[in-house]
């Protein structure tokens, strides 16, 4: 099975090979060249996870290798620091290429690295996590937290090669397969045809390793549904500046403040999105946009995955949490300007509604469980 | 006396003011809406050295301010984060706006932090030094320094809006002066018309305050003179992709080595500039590439206004320092790949020579004194 797109982001060609295998370092390279003329050195990013995956991309190649300690609280300036900082012990000039090999932290923080590095260097992205494939490795948004905000530093830097190796996927840890299907719901969702939710109903929900040939067959044209989908969103819309991009907020809104509130790193990524599906559905239904069955069907699709579809979520109950959950929802809205829309499911595919046709208390009536 | 310019920059419009007076807070907020339709909050960025200027502009008005330390060996990462900070605290969104008030480090920084604050906010700078004005403010190249080298870090971001005014010259320590007044007199020597050249040779070197109206009306025409050329060459070559750009870095790969050498903030820019001009003419000069007449034209300038003009610099005499500088020139050479070329003067205007084209231990002898 192989799967190729090349989305234009941003007047910048971007090549996605969804495959089985992993790719050899030479195989990278040779496709580097072949798509941009000539490599210069060379830097491999991982985290302690993804270590053992760069090892094996790199097979007999001695290369420098950039270790990052794993996990949402390592996406910090000190990691981007530790990144810049190989990258000139290796040697690496503007023509050096950063080859990030790891999930949707490693990522961001390559990304971002390269974004910046001498004003710009070479980049290319093996994705090895479920998130990482239909969420970070396309559509060129880098970045890292800052002052407890997710991503409130980042860039727009498209990476011109990007690989998604099924292979990769077979020692993922049950948590980070649950985040990652939280975002491939949620593409599923936005998407118009509903034809990715179909093929996701069939979709076990065991890591790769558990699958027979047939469901290993249904996960990879399920990956390649969602990053095709998502391509061609930000082909459309690359800097968000018009309304195509925002779709893929959806739920984001919701998941970003309960981040936030929870601690960084508190709950996965895919699992706030997926808890943010359940309020975006509440809060579309309030509204009379999303009808009952469709709430429901997402609903059951979430519970039957073993997804917190309460509300509030238990991380909010605690004192003084559903008050920093607000605020952070207020940091959102300031990071959007006056222009905070929520993304909310229709019977068939999204649509945005402006914060401001919203009475103020709703979605606080809405997370209080009060609604 | 007032100049306006509006460059194109990457697409994105830079619109330049050179005038006599400070801007006022108002007026700069009534141009940028102008310019880009809204203005969303605001936070003014400036150093010990500026905070007063920063002050003045204010006026009555009460916004928040960062003020970073001053000088060179604040152009860390530790400068951008307090940017950054500061920009969250005071509340700015997406579309809030950065506004830069210093010479060329603060500009730096602050067009840093604007390009990856939330991917991307507004900037504007007021340039307070010389250096500032001929230098950082156009041209869109942002950044800091890490691991020893300059800018290793940085982006290109343009500042859609861009004053330079007179007034704020005023209060300019003598070495800040002379360091740009050493851009200056490189730009007058890559400009193939000479024009800027024979107005600079009418100019006083004193700070503006020694300067009677006539004086003050001559250095008005050399800044803007100045910042016309770069600005043209700018968006002819963006990216410095091409062959234009590179002009700008006449004497800069030896004043960069220098720089790093001595050690950051030792040795001002543009002084080190003035001394990579004269490292250029010897070197156009050992390749039958510039004539003796240049050359001593050249130096001739230079001593009148008292820049070190001596090869080898004392700084490089002491143990190891040599060896210091023909790494950091190694560095600069990976930095630019294969592709290091250096700049030498012609009879008129420069013309680039790539280093494969130098044998290997001609500069080394140059910087020895030996040739």
């Amino acid at each position: 099975m192989k799967q190729e797109y090349t989305f234009i982001v941003d007047r910048t060609p971007s090549y996605v090979r969804i495959q089985e295998e992993l790719p050899s370092f030479a195989g990278i390279c040779a496709d580097f060249q072949g798509l941009n003329g000539a490599v210069g050195r060379v830097l491999l990013v991982c985290d302690t996870n993804t270590a053992a995956i760069a090892r094996k991309i790199l097979g007999k190649e001695e290369r420098p290798r950039c270790v990052l300690p794993a996990g949402e609280t390592a996406k910090t300036w000190a990691s981007v620091e530790a990144i810049l900082r190989a990258g000139q012990e290796a040697g690496l000039g503007r023509d050096g290429l950063f080859i990030g090999v790891g999930g949707g932290v490693v990522s961001d923080l390559t990304a971002f690295a390269a974004s910046i590095y001498m004003r710009g260097a070479s980049l290319c992205l093996v994705s090895t996590s479920l998130l990482g494939m239909v969420d970070a490795a396309v559509g060129g948004k880098t970045g890292f937290d800052l002052g407890g905000l997710k991503n409130l530093a980042g860039t727009f830097y498209p990476a011109p090669l990007i690989y998604m190796p099924l292979d990769s996927l077979v020692s993922l840890p049950p948590p980070e397969w649950k985040s990652g299907m939280g975002e491939l719901i949620k593409t599923a969702i936005l998407d118009d045809t509903g034809a990715l939710l179909g093929q996701l109903r069939l979709l076990g929900s065991d890591p790769l390793d558990g699958m027979d040939p047939a469901g290993r067959e249904r996960l990879f044209v399920a990956i390649a549904g969602s990053v095709g989908i998502k391509g061609r969103i930000v082909e459309a819309d690359p800097r968000e500046t018009g309304a195509e991009r925002m779709r893929l907020n959806l739920g984001h809104t919701f998941a970003h403040a309960l981040e936030s509130a929870a601690g960084l790193g508190q709950v996965s990524h895919g699992e706030a999105v997926a808890w943010g599906l359940v309020c975006a559905c509440e809060l579309g239904y309030a509204l009379g946009l999303t009808p009952l069955d469709r709430v429901e069907a997402i609903d059951g699709l979430l519970r039957d995955r073993s997804y917190e579809t309460r509300v509030p979520h238990p991380f909010l109950t605690a004192p003084g949490k559903l008050e920093a959950f607000m605020r952070a929802l207020d940091g959102d809205k300031k990071k959007k300007a006056g222009d905070l829309r929520f993304i909310v499911p229709l019977a068939k595919g999204v649509t945005a509604v402006s914060a401001k046709d919203i009475a103020a208390d709703l979605v606080e009536r809405i997370m209080r469980g009060e609604h």
